[in-house]
């Protein structure tokens, strides 16, 4: 069991890591909050609930009452807001009530708006149950909805009372997904925790496998690194930008398959190999830092082969929600551990990194990795 | 020409209320922000920008992107909230944008709703056209939209980065909507200032006349009055919810009515009304306060004949977003510029000042005041 604090202007609040926490959500909510509150909604998807509900439950005094999200990007909207918020009204939901965001990453983001947003906001507690829900979604208080022009464009901070990422969840996560989580993770390293590159890269073989010791040291190591950039940098006026390591070309990618081709820590993974690519020309990192993390990229694969022209990537950057008073922020490693925001990559720049991800592609250099093996092996 | 400070945990601001602010709008704004930003949006009604736009537009370097929000509680949604985020991302919208709200109440609790939740968050100003919105709404950063299970039921606390209250706006405003406004004058007066009640006793014909000194004097009071309870209590956990006196009722009237039977200003005085005669059986005020208290009301009338039932509007107070934990709370005067919030009004003491209200009605108390005459007389 791991207990990370993040301590920001606004909240603070723990997150604890570990087994046997959906047995004892109950007390466990109480001991965050001080007391129970009268009225509690789960927010969750009939997945996970079907999984999960029979370990949870049974820890409440009386049921809570139970909304369900569809699976899928395209639920994560304000018209889903809308529905949830009206079916909280008339179940009697008010100012003390309790949102518990019971699933994945999009049930988290949803889950965090509905709450800032009902009734001009109460309290909300998250229980990832995603590898990447776990170690990045769940934790800063970032939460929102898509727009069709992009994701996450309409949304708010608003922190969590506390988080409880209960590791035995994962054991049912497809290998996929738990694949395109551990981008984060390797994202994490990167920029903030040699440390952590060196041991994900060690210990591929256990984590793919989900030995629990393997996964909980990197869940704990991804979970420390995000809460202490949060610490630092509550509203992402500055230090946070760094956490979107990967995610410009990343967000791209996805927008420009429609969110639909891949998984968001699969594009994430291309979006760090362009990033990458910047920071090799810049000589911000070396050419064998860059072979040694490109390398560890794609031992997490493999990442799907992207079938988008350079066009339709550079189109859907220029929309990136960094780029403020039209200069365009990129988030560049430095060596191995450490990371800047810079802004003045050029679109040549970025082309050029652009088409170098598509060759990378093209080649086959994602589908690298070993297959997983183990009971969340892709189907 | 006031400047009052607005003084909260989370910002500092200034309102400014006086002649002449929209001739010089934007300097204004560079002003308060430091800097004109680059992209600018301003959210309108196509009415007001009809009366106002050669006015305030002139004062800018370049023409902000003018966004419509048409007349009318029913526009007042998530839905528009979607539609406007949607041309802010396709104009170009970004981080460093500022929204300029520029109309009545609708207008700026949309506006700051979309600034709240535009990219997590941006910069607005208000420039509120309506007395309402000049005294009331516009100050304080409460925001948000309706669901059709009640008004507000989703929104933020989003505060502006200034208010520029131009009382020239008043002069074209119809004269239901100025008297309605006025009763949120009566409010903080009851509420929290004496000398404002006398100053409305005996000042009457001035005001609906729309004297511009007796006009300054209301509006300057009443944006203090709020200013000081926001700063006390900027997310209404508890002094500030003594700005609902008259609300719980009055939102049950619109809720009731559908909010097509009356102004949000004249639910507001019938809700005082309900709300006297609840503190008149407690005790809490005298019969002479209370009838001192109603004449005044009816003096900024004639408030709409109500056609409804106890029970419809029983049943809406029972949605009442101040009811926490299913206690109802209540906001009741301690005789004439204090209050305080009860938690304990029964069904039966709602039900028999709910009663009273509407019998007041039926014999035509509410239209006991003089017809307004001048520019703005109902039409």
């Amino acid at each position: 069991m791991q207990t990370i604090r993040v301590d920001t202007p606004s909240a603070k609040y723990d997150v604890i890591a570990g087994s046997g926490l959906l047995e004892t959500l109950a007390p466990r909510i109480q001991r965050a909050l001080g007391r129970l509150p009268r009225r509690l909604f789960v927010l969750t998807s009939p997945e996970i609930w079907a999984l999960w509900s029979h370990r949870a439950e049974r820890s409440f005094p009386d049921t809570p009452v139970v909304l369900f999200l569809p699976s899928g990007e395209r639920y994560k909207t304000l018209a889903t807001v809308e529905r949830l918020a009206r079916e909280m009204v008339r179940a009697g939901g008010d100012r003390s009530s309790l949102l518990i965001a019971f699933g994945g990453g999009i049930v988290g983001d949803v889950g965090g708006f509905v709450a800032a947003a009902f009734l001009r906001g109460i309290p909300y507690v998250q229980v990832p149950t995603t590898f990447l829900a776990q170690v990045d979604s769940s934790i800063g208080g970032k939460v929102g909805v898509n727009l069709p022009e992009g994701k996450n464009l309409v949304g708010a901070f608003h922190q969590p009372r506390a988080v409880f990422a209960d590791v035995e969840t994962l054991g049912t996560l497809p290998g996929r997904e738990l694949r395109a989580g551990l981008m984060e993770s390797v994202k994490a390293g990167i920029i903030r925790d040699r440390a952590l590159v060196r041991f994900m890269e060690e210990h591929a073989d256990a984590i793919l496998e989900r030995e629990p010791r393997a996964l909980e040291r990197v869940i704990g190591a991804s979970i420390r690194m995000k809460a202490g950039v949060v610490r630092a940098d509550e509203r992402e006026s500055g230090l946070r930008m760094i956490l979107n390591f990967g995610h410009t070309v990343g967000h791209a990618l996805e927008q420009a398959t429609r969110y639909k081709a891949m998984l968001h820590g699969e594009a994430v993974g291309w979006g760090m190999v362009a990033a990458l690519a910047v920071a090799r020309r810049r000589g911000t990192i070396a050419g064998a830092q860059m072979e040694r993390l490109e390398k560890l990229i794609y031992r997490y694969g493999p990442l799907p082969r992207l079938k988008v022209s350079v066009a339709r990537v550079m189109a859907a950057t220029a929309r990136d929600k960094k780029n403020v008073g039209g200069v365009r922020r990129f988030v560049l490693p430095i060596g191995i551990g450490d990371a800047g925001v810079v802004e003045d990559v050029t679109a040549a720049e970025l082309d050029a990194a652009v088409k170098y991800m598509l060759v990378r592609s093209r080649v086959g250099a994602g589908t690298d990795g070993p297959r997983p093996t183990g009971r969340g092996a892709p189907s």
